[in-house]
């Protein structure tokens, strides 16, 4: 009997989950939620600050109470952490129920509020899609950005050895040198700087041109090359889902024309067979 | 009566409408419609504005009559408004029929004018190509936008709760430091809002710098896939349509190869077939 | 007799442009004449402003013997134009036999001298390619470009009609006003124009962001496609040429299903008949 | 016995050197070689600069231990050098072999230890591909680089030729303007410049923005230009390689195909003669 009626609860959570007018009132709350967050960083708002508070927390209990459906519509608890979106929610739901009880915490709380705005990202599907293109180019990303960091290490640690002296602001160690040459690569007032070093070393321009002509490169260069790759790997896999596109059609090709040499083979050996036939009838009948 | 003549204006508009000198007749009023614009913005020319009035007064009549005419030159009225081009050329030219009384109205006017440069794009074809491909890529870039914006107004709220007092200038609400971290997105004297922010909180650079990288990722990568993807389409459309290029070539091979298919198959059956009567025939003759 | 003696003279002609020590003096002259060029920006070198003019004469008279050797080789002499690249020669050596005669023509004279150095990019290959495919693309940049100067019209118009009494050296008149919408658009210090505007027009921020966004918008996607046009109309051509690659093996493909299909055809008429004529010998044989 | 011995050695050097956790403890002692060079970076190091120097040391040792390890795996010797990865390594640990004695070579000691982070690149295998695949587009950038250089030599020549007595400090003499010309094309503070020039000669902005747009043209164009290249040929002989992907079904389909067609000219011969035997068979039968 409860089973049966929890059945019953669990079929109209899943009704529920699937509404568009539910969907519709999500992404309105998540919408509502991100502007509560932006009229909080007015300062006029400070006077209305309770309706802000109690604004806020209307939006966290309609999130909770949404996340609850979605987990009770799942036919097994667990299940509902299974897609990395759901647990992207939960977590960002979750963090905002975190206390607050003044202080440093206030701000905190903020904080993870703002990023209830990123639950758009989860609910608008072609948001979904870029943010996939975007994770699945992360991992050769990783690899380019350790090529840089590797870049920026060395020219960070010889600047700190040779510019020390010259402007500590920039030059301290190679903590700060790396970020001088983060504004360099940026092209942020680098000729400054430049033309500071220039009066001791004359050649020390070499140092910044090499540097920029690097990174440029190697960011370009390897920027396009990732997105391509992905690009090229998305459109591939799209065109022979739907089979529509080149790569459907020469995967048609390959596989019919696989088809085709079974059956030519067939005649082709029938019709070396058949010459012979041909022959003998030709010899029986026309002697 | 009445018909036949009217038909027999309709005609001659037809005509005029696709003669080569009438166009280029409209393109050099479009241009000459520019300069006048652009004179406008020069004080010398104020000496001159009754002329420069009878010019602009001069343009728009003539961009009544050539709209009126191509209208004529339709079947039926409402045909014209059934390419876009059309009713963005009509837009335009009403827009600059608004009368001009004095006040503010004069310079809404004159901005209503500037438009007119912009029936250039619609008039030649070259510059209608470049704007569809523009066109096809909004709806996707609007996505790409829409994630971009999430981005700013994350890094916008927390910019404000944190950086607030450092600097109201930059961080004084959402709308502000958002405009700010625009201005960081471009790299223009980026640094120095750093360092401001850096002496208070000595590792806001990483805020700097993780939004800087992400901005630039998303902005480059979106923007790259956006173009492949419009280009692969269009070259894949145009090469079908012209039946040349490697997209025809393999949608052709695909369609012949089934014509193949289809003859060998009849093939494949009947030496099945002759090769059981062969049988037949051999052992007749030949028992 | 004299015109045997003219023809040995052309063969030796011939042989001496084709050699290969020949062409490798050619360019050490050519990088010589690059280097007496900037050796003259120097004020050390006034010092030896006589020797540096002999060492200028030299080369001029060099380029001219080379030239006429060039020419010399042609069997018919207008032959010798009806390539770019020697139109493109001997219109920068023809140009540095300008006199000089003292005063603004020195000046002059030397600017055209600087020219030289492009004859580096006529005589190596590489150089020579890479020029093509920039050439190629040509044509539909300058479409964009077209399209990029009527979008920087439009907001320079507009730009100075509302600015111009905020900073006139800005916004003066159109012309102005464009250098200073290059300016925004290559992010150099556009925020203290916008700040500037900002204080009269608060929400003149729009004007920026939005031209910065259209500006990189339409230069990065359109600079994109025309790369990529070129490039896959280029690759596809070296493929055909080679043989080798995609576009050559699918117009191999496409060629030889072609002929597959002529002899399948008539393999399958003759099929069509045999069955016909086997029901026949079927019918006589087995009655 | 002694050759034996070796041999044994040998095969325990080979194993080791295949060793996953001799691998790990390799890249951990590169990765705390690159720690112990930032560190020494900070003022307060000094302080255990003895300590320091053991550690600079003990890391030393370590590579000279490894590399002799990897060196006597080989079966000869000089194999050992037929890796560039391997010289590359090799010359990196030697450099850092050079005996310090104070004053200047203490600055070039640290200098040259601070490239042995490169040491990561030529053991992580994905930054090994990275670097090959930057390595193999360096020949053709180099041609684009020469390309850039004579536009900067040109631009830089004329600069210096004409704004020389303006402000010498950016147009002295030709590398000093083309130092400058490098800022411009980085956006660097370029309108300064610009105004600076503009005021004695007012149409000089043409000269900064044809050499804006030319270079911003030429690099991106060429640059994704050659990215794309590379791009293109290492997809494809991936493809080949692995025998999935377009490349690979293309050129399967053109080696099935020509195969078919042997096959079906066999056919097609045979039908040829066939239907004259047919014919004859039907006269004998049927006359």
């Amino acid at each position: 009997m409860e089973k049966a009626n929890y059945s019953n609860w669990q079929a109209s959570f899943v009704r529920l989950r699937s509404n568009k007018i539910f969907e519709l009132v999500v992404v309105a709350i998540i919408i509502f939620s991100a502007l509560v967050v932006g009229a909080k960083t007015y300062e006029e708002t400070t006077r209305f600050s309770r309706i802000m508070d109690y604004l806020d927390w209307g939006v966290t209990v309609f999130f909770v109470i949404e996340i609850a459906i979605r987990m009770l519509a799942e036919r097994r608890f667990l299940n509902f952490f299974k897609s990395g979106w759901n647990v992207f929610d939960f977590v960002i739901v979750v963090a905002s129920l975190i206390p607050v009880d003044g202080g440093q915490s206030v701000l905190l709380a903020r904080l993870l509020r703002v990023f209830r705005v990123l639950r758009l990202v989860s609910i608008v599907p072609e948001l979904r899609m870029l943010m996939n293109a975007f994770l699945k180019a992360l991992p050769r990303m990783g690899y380019v950005a350790l090529f840089m960091f590797i870049i920026f290490y060395i020219y960070g640690a010889i600047g700190s050895f040779i510019f020390h002296d010259i402007n500590p602001f920039y030059w301290e160690n190679i903590t700060v040198a790396m970020l001088t040459l983060f504004r360099v690569a940026t092209f942020e007032s680098w000729t400054s700087i430049m033309y500071e070093t220039m009066e001791v070393y004359p050649w020390s321009w070499l140092f910044y041109v090499s540097f920029i002509f690097l990174s440029a490169f190697i960011f370009l260069n390897m920027m396009i090359g990732v997105v391509l790759e992905v690009m090229q790997k998305e459109s591939a896999a799209h065109s022979l889902e739907t089979g529509e596109g080149e790569a459907a059609d020469i995967h048609w090709l390959r596989e019919h024309v696989e088809d085709l040499q079974t059956q030519i083979s067939v005649i082709h050996a029938h019709v070396l067979a058949t010459s012979k036939a041909t022959n003998k009838v030709d010899e029986t009948i026309d002697p």
